[in-house]
């Protein structure tokens, strides 16, 4: 598998990836009638980065990279992965996320904090787990999920050795 | 005192409140270099409401809420308060505090989040404890204080009773 910075021609696979995931209103915060245009302004236009993971010439993951605070916060990243729902359980998240914690590094940020891992994500949180996240704190119904009704959101945070 | 919704004249004071808050780069994540226009970008135009604190006919503070998350988080919001350098210590912040507190159930809200409170403020961390928010969780080293260095920042949440 490639990962490769995205390119303008990639935004409809990039919106193929994104839409499901964004309807479904289970793992981002976005509402689920989230318009192409908002969600593009989100993934590509606002972040630092964007990047396209690709296996065998197909978009099977998408992620960003942005400064999480603006000024005196801004040496901490902030990222958003997601990876199509036909390639899941191939360990796509995990290999797109140590690439943005090599490219946060190179980029000089010092720590990288998830605001918002909705709590019943729980493949996620033992990704990141495992990947060197802590939870370092738990929003207690900070989410509306549109089954369950109000759940905890957590805020995770990877500090990067000095 | 009394707690009004800022008006457009409003803003030189507010400017004048706001200015060297954010100069002194020690408790707000702004660069201490800001604009005029992004301030007022950030305090007024972003968020929901913009309040005034005054006192004698003068704006001695001003606050803003908004919501903290797009979508399925929209229900939790998130405030910021500034005194006066010239009247701190007469719980002008603990008025606004409750005043947006009571703004904020009002308008629906479920929880009220602080994303970002240097560990260093700790009057702030006090009197924010007192109206009933707790640390949820240590942001290691997530603020670049300009005399310190790499500082903690809190997250500090607040669930509203149901």
């Amino acid at each position: 598998m490639e990962i490769r910075p995205f390119l303008v021609e990639d935004w409809p696979a990039v919106w193929g990836i994104l839409e499901p995931a964004f309807r479904a209103g289970t793992t981002y915060v976005f509402s689920p009638d989230i318009s192409e245009e908002e969600a593009r302004r989100f993934w590509v236009d606002t972040p630092s980065q964007t990047f396209v993971a690709v296996l065998q010439g197909t978009i099977v993951g998408t992620y960003f990279i942005k400064p999480n605070q603006p000024g005196l916060g801004s040496h901490v990243c902030n990222c958003g992965y997601v990876v199509d729902e036909m390639y899941q359980g191939r360990g796509i998240a995990s290999t797109m996320c140590e690439h943005s914690q090599k490219v946060a590094v190179e980029a000089g940020f010092r720590a990288m904090q998830f605001n918002f891992v909705v709590s019943t994500n729980t493949g996620a949180i033992r990704l990141w787990n495992r990947l060197g996240f802590e939870t370092i704190g738990v929003l207690q119904g900070a989410f509306a999920h549109p089954q369950l009704g109000d759940i905890d959101a957590l805020v995770m945070y990877k500090k990067f050795a000095e």
